[in-house]
């Protein structure tokens, strides 16, 4: 891997990297992109996180004086990511700016509230995650073939999305352009109401007893994975995505509800209850051929998504 | 294994058993018993899957004569059990029932009311499953180290009961008493609902866009793995447990519509969302820590659990 990076140096524009924030995600990019060969500063308002960071191997203490970064990452928690953006182009601390927020829209309209400079920001998402947080948690295999979305602003020249494009396929990732609404309407519902059900699911057992959670099968364990996500991280997330998120959350409390009604009347009159269940079988069956379909295929292709949506 | 069925055949009580209902589960636990050594027969209103039970090795097709099995196990959808259960006494097809249906105190109510033979049925449930359906995705080690939980009545007598026992440990499973009251209450919060939920979050994406497949990650796989069992059969499931789910049902729902509030106000000022978010941390917390304590140093001692829960 080492070879792969030191090999293509001459031809690459992502020779030296910045890492702001090193949580899991922040650490594992470090990581991804040190197997790459790339030479990597980290920085975090913690220095313990940053102690881990360099333990781990994922690259060297930022040091005053460090020349500008050819790619700034800044991998705060989402409602951050405007204000370290603004202050990290105010200082200079490198060329290209990018982010791996999972909500997009709220944080480009801040970005373009409080002026920063766009010509040099690549908002960014790597759709990959662990229910483990922290440096430690971190692995550099975290983005191997998964999809890494970008949602460069009209304003952005196609040479700053290209070098945050290199970035993401350094890291192993897939890059996928889209705008940052398609992106947030998607996240809802592929990650964020996923996120906040499994925890209400998981939130059933905060008092279980013995007997019960001796009794507990495969099926609990898997739709509850990832409620253990850091609660003010994924409080952050969601309160970034709130309009789309609610308007999952809406539609499905009222399939829940209907369901309920179902049960109670001790009768599926109007099928509501039938139809969730079958709508669940198809949607399933969606997802799991999307898995098998275009994943493996889908090699290191930038793929622009906007309008299909 | 067969050696093993062979060995203890002299003290074994369950010799032949008798399976009522092909499906999936069903033939599981006549692949445990033939790997077991024990004769089986098999049934199912299905020619076809009769057919099938055999094809995979899980015993032959019961004939006319075939003297009474010394197990019955009705493996028909829960609504049915009763019924069959009732003819398959009059026929005198066994001298000890059970049943592995997923939820319990209708079953014995409809058993109390028709003047079944309640001195010779102890009603079942393994505590395993598949998302799959059907004889052929039947497994052998499907029950293995996995709880099956027996609810018998006051007024059967031990013998049947230790029967029963017997033939859970053939089949790989530890044997938990327990009331049928405490029992659906565990099961609609640890698998009814959350199989509902996953429904309700797979159906999202039953109209899904390729844009909005190709974007989802593991999250989303594993809390939707459950959706896809067999809608008719868990339509029965949950009505026969109706109360309880809904009261389940009910209280998950406040809590998302909660959350719902707090992000439409764009502030968590009572901290619900946060609230749920630390509880789901918690309850799966919880659920992590049941599953590596006992279930590995459960052995195939019976427990008795009424009394804790």
């Amino acid at each position: 891997m080492v070879e792969f990076g030191s090999q293509s140096m001459g031809d690459s524009t992502v020779q030296r990297v910045l890492i702001v924030g090193c949580g899991m995600i922040g650490t594992s990019v470090a990581l991804a992109l040190r197997n790459a060969g790339v030479a990597v500063d980290l920085t975090d308002r913690d220095p313990a996180a940053v102690a881990e960071g360099v333990r781990v191997g994922a690259g060297v203490a930022v040091m005053p004086g460090t020349p500008p970064a050819d790619v700034v990452v800044i991998a705060t928690p989402p409602s951050a990511v405007a204000q370290v953006l603004r202050k990290s182009q105010q200082c200079g601390l490198g060329k290209v700016y990018t982010d791996v927020a999972g909500a997009k829209r709220r944080i480009v309209a801040d970005v373009e509230r409080t002026r920063c400079d766009l010509t040099a920001y690549v908002p960014g998402h790597p759709i990959a995650g662990r229910e483990l947080s922290g440096p430690s948690a971190a692995r550099d295999d975290l983005f191997t073939g998964l999809p890494w979305a970008l949602c460069p602003h009209p304003a952005t020249p196609v040479t700053a999305v290209e070098t945050v494009v290199e970035l993401v396929t350094l890291c192993g990732g897939v890059p996928r352009i889209l705008d940052p609404e398609t992106h947030d309407r998607i996240v809802a519902v592929s990650s964020h109401v996923p996120h906040l059900v499994s925890a209400a699911l998981a939130a059933r057992f905060a008092d279980a007893t013995g007997t019960t959670l001796s009794l507990v099968g495969r099926g609990l364990r898997d739709t509850t994975r990832i409620a253990m996500g850091p609660p003010g991280l994924w409080r952050d997330i969601l309160e970034q995505n709130a309009e789309p998120v609610t308007e999952v959350l809406e539609s499905l409390v009222r399939d829940l509800a209907e369901a309920t009604v179902a049960l109670r009347n001790a009768a599926d009159h109007d099928g509501a209850l039938t139809d969730l269940l079958i709508r669940g079988n198809r949607g399933r069956a969606r997802i799991v051929k999307a898995q098998q379909g275009p994943r493996k295929a889908g090699g290191s292709q930038t793929r622009h998504d906007g309008l299909e949506d």
